[in-house]
């Protein structure tokens, strides 16, 4: 039987806060895990679970114990926590009585498997962990072959980030590259580099993004860095009706992958498109 | 000269704080506006301001001396707060020195201008502010006709919807209805209803968005209600290729709007696309 802790002193539950850190997180190579809908991708793409902090009292439904127990079958800790201290060290203003320590997985180039007709997001730099966490949930939704995070400013596994992605973190490849060597990795499988900038003429919808294509946004603050920008095949712009000119990156990104999706979609045989006059 | 004001308790500044609630903003029919960009695009669009609440040791930029003057330059009262006082009462980590209070504008669908191929978006029940804030961004990029809001859930003066927007709340031409009344008014229009839900097998870019069209987002938890479901001359989904089978409301809102951007690009007689052969 499992202890309960009560305690926000207890050092199980100190070294679960500290993961908060991005430092904490570096130095320990673990990371943290919460809520229901997120711990379940996790556990279904067996992201290494270590430590599972469970507050029964919590739960929102009834499918948490056999998350629990597939969680515990692949080796996870179980630990349970009272619901005073569970709600203190929880994230979210309403908890869901999960959270699990995990081990970061391999974000290298070369965890990613090759694809034909591969459509990438590359994302440069940016900022905001709720920004890059609907890029990975969207770029789930679109159904890519991988994003690749080129510079982070944003540690991929900050907990806000799994919380927005509502755990497309681990449903999407994902790697984290410099911008020098996530080029070359392109070039090599000969993928056409699309980047996304308000300062061109062509229309995104002008661009071919049929082939194997990577789109590539820019951070919320200062878009594309000009190595991107120089080295990319096509340069390709959203055009703006408004008076604001400008969309929150995540929706561009998200405007730039459906546009790719819909002329694929074109590709399709059975398709009863405009384009084939049916 | 004005008074500084450096406590909490002072009158003017507990009226300020009590606008983050529903009642208090429903009731005086005023509203909050912070930050530079909300508060610059407010007075352009004649937003009516009747208090301006300033700490000028907060300002990050050198154009807030202009704004003030012009917004003062419209009858709006001048405030001065201490910075200790005034962070206190921000809504931002990063203050900017500026929150205004501003009278609640006209939201009726009769205040909205009819227009020639009009695009609309309209928004059912969003729950959270942030997305409606970011639909409102996004359809000011998109450059719709206006935005119509039917049975709001989250109020569109809330101060998180006037942050996410961007100050786009007050750019985009915005109605607040019931469905029934929406309905109405867009079939009196001969606007095409277009709803976006997962249940229909017509993708939507094999739906013709290119004449007077009102596109209908549904809230986050519960999608479409069955009224403007079923009332909707075409039903189109977005398809998902992925694992978590779900995109964003404002994401969906933002794909769906561009598609529409897009076909009607497409008409223009400049165009050198696709469709064409060049």
């Amino acid at each position: 039987m499992a202890e309960l802790i009560t305690s926000l002193q207890n050092p199980r539950i100190k070294s679960l806060v500290r993961l908060r850190n991005r430092r904490e997180r570096d130095r320990t190579q673990r990371f943290l895990i919460e809520g229901y809908r997120e711990l379940r991708r996790a556990v279904d793409r067996r992201v290494p679970v270590e430590t599972l902090f469970v507050c029964e009292d919590l739960f929102l439904g009834s499918n948490e114990p056999q998350l629990i127990h597939d969680a515990r079958s692949t080796g996870a800790e179980f630990i349970e926590v009272g619901a005073d201290a569970f709600t203190k060290v929880s994230y979210r203003d309403r908890p869901e009585g999960l959270i699990a320590v995990a081990h970061q997985f391999e974000t290298d180039l070369s965890s990613l498997e090759s694809a034909p007709n591969a459509l990438y997001l590359i994302v440069e730099s940016i900022e905001k962990p709720g920004n890059l966490g609907t890029m990975l949930r969207t770029a789930d939704a679109a159904g890519v072959t991988a994003v690749i995070v080129a510079d982070p400013t944003t540690d991929p596994f900050n907990p806000n980030v799994v919380r927005a992605s509502l755990g497309c973190l681990f449903t999407v490849p994902l790697a984290i590259a410099s911008t020098g060597d996530a080029r070359s990795w392109l070039a090599e499988s000969g993928t056409r580099i699309v980047a996304t900038t308000p300062d061109t003429s062509t229309l995104l919808w002008d661009c071919d993004l049929s082939g194997p294509v990577a789109i590539v946004v820019g951070s919320e603050q200062y878009g594309l860095s000009r190595e991107w920008l120089e080295g990319a095949h096509d340069r390709v712009r959203i055009p703006m009706g408004g008076d604001a000119d400008s969309l929150n990156a995540a929706m561009a990104a998200g405007v730039a992958l459906f546009e790719a999706v819909r002329q694929r979609s074109r590709l399709l045989p059975t398709h009863n498109g405009e384009d084939n006059g049916s």
